[in-house]
């Protein structure tokens, strides 16, 4: 199978999980909403977790491309790791709709925190793993002879960048709402300009159009 | 990465998202329901809206493109831009279906009808912010090096464009129905052959099949 | 925009409205349901309606595909057509879910089976009508100078689809059951060798592939 | 139609179906919820069935693709019988669903089991019967000239595919839990390195990367 074909699938896959993120934001029953203000107010945990589970997934898209950028062609094993990775990004719709249903009750609101972060944890593990799997063991499928201090460079960066959700999911248990703060640092943090120039494009600018 | 491939995946989005508003029209409960002439035509307003918001996204979509072919490459900041905008065009089926559910009721109604423009408004704001970055601030990357003039008329059209969504969204208190046929109104006229001439093609008709 | 792009978006839409079909086969509730071969067995017609609607839409993408295959570019005329046509298409869902959900009551099912048969029969006219614009007020669009003879040929088929949707609508007051008879039967022919013959195919063979 | 456009307009099915999987993961009401921890480890069917189904539905894709790649042109036959696959996978949200609702009840979980199981032996069925089709019917079609030992290995190969899951569908009215097992243990034996070599990829390793 072609890089290309791969990339497409997956594309497929990326913007079929961040658009279904809307179907967990509910419009409130009119028959037994005295207040749309007051409820629409309320449901903002699910603006919140809508918006920093669709920059996630966007980031992680961002990343993927420059992953498979790289690769002149693809084998079985390269392909199974990407239905991994694929399959923890098609679970986000429901891990952040629990978030959503959970972050103000006084029951679960835990559990639910630590489903969410580590559900960004588990894809950054994968997608960590999978890096590590085609710089280091399918190197001779990579378009161009990257050295190893920078193959070393690439995937040090994607295991760092799981360093947060660590955290954020290890805090839950103390609060929720720090987890979902860190989630939105991170997302925040990989969409401005400083993650542009040190952490998303590992390879030359020069090349970053191709 | 290439324009190409960021627009395939902003396509798939705007396709989802399109087709999803579908799904914010109900079939009755056939054990409640006496007459179901009476109910369907009673649910008029989500025909109104997913015909409205159909015909919304559509034309953005048509204008995205014509943003997108303007450009030889894209960087992280436009990549950021379009992640943004593609959001907003995501959250489209939840305010539609807010303002199908709200629109006949006593209570809410106006909210309802404010989010609804209100989300049309969000998302020309993005697209303007798009398309000004993307003119002025990454210039060098544009096609053909178009000139300062045309770049501020595509600009000054994106701009107006988005005072029939200010009005609209200022009018819900007055009427949530007038909100929605000036909604309805815009849609009409960027699909008509009078929008094709002035405004949705600010680029010469031969280079338009590109 | 190139005709290329044009068909990518729709088939997005296509392959996402006949995906979302199964969205409408529920699953029994497990707490209420006390023989389940039953439950299944009474909800044949979310079956029938599945694979009606599922060969319909499909049929409709090759047809579809065969339009725009036609043209060596598209203007903004034809992207609304398209737009008509796909909104058309978006909506059968929706249609689909109503006459599974009402073909076995004893009151609404005729109107349901009107619906349905109506909602392919819109999309009938639609698709004729932007047959008609495209070869004959785009004719200068065309991929290859197809003489007039050719071009009424293809439209009068189009038309001639039409037919027995009219007649399965009409017939709905009499029997919901007679009127998705028809259309499973059309979408059987259609699916038979016997259309590939006559009917999807009104270029040469040899272009086919192209 | 081209091989191509078939194969983009059938990974957006498969990417869609895949992604619908989640759906079918319910988020627990917390206004009923005491025990969330406990709630959700209830739902462990509907993570094991939802990851079965993935890896199965992402296996099916990769060979469609290797089939829909030995292909230079399709036909109508080709393009019905790849329609008619599509719609056994796009059905396995629906049985996936079913199988995680009923696999720990008393009552319809060997129905429910063997509909689930019965799914991916129709799927494997309509895969066999359409690469029999493409492989002996449309040989003429090939890329290049495959002899027949290699084609009749092929199609042996999609045949003996289907073995696990007859036992799987038999075995269901002794324990669901077996049939899923089964069904788990092939989706795991396809992703393994041993699958890649012996079965996915029955041409040359060169060429894998076209």
């Amino acid at each position: 199978m072609s890089p290309g074909r791969l990339e497409a699938f997956s594309d497929g896959v990326f913007a079929i999980a961040i658009t279904l993120l809307v179907l967990d934001i509910h419009v409130p029953d009119p028959s037994t909403t005295a207040d749309l203000a007051q409820q629409l107010g309320s449901q903002w945990p699910s603006y919140v977790a809508y918006g920093v589970s669709f920059l996630t997934i966007g980031i992680i898209w961002i990343n993927h491309h420059a992953m498979v950028r790289r690769l002149r062609r693809v084998d079985h094993s390269i392909l199974i790791w990407n239905l991994l990775l694929l399959m923890t990004v098609s679970a986000l719709p429901f891990t952040t709709a629990l978030m959503a249903a959970y972050l103000k009750e006084s029951s679960g609101e835990s559990l639910a925190a630590a489903v969410y972060s580590g559900s960004f944890l588990l894809m950054g593990v994968v997608f960590a793993g999978m890096n590590r799997h085609v710089l280091f063991e399918r190197a001779a499928y990579l378009e161009e002879d990257t050295d190893e201090p920078t193959r070393r460079l690439i995937l040090k960066r994607a295991v760092a960048g799981l360093i947060p959700y660590a955290i954020a999911t290890v805090l839950a248990p103390i609060s929720p709402y720090l987890t979902l703060a860190i989630c939105a640092a991170v997302a925040a943090f990989y969409a401005s300009p400083a993650a542009s120039a040190a952490d998303v494009q590992p390879v030359p600018p020069s090349s970053y159009d191709q």
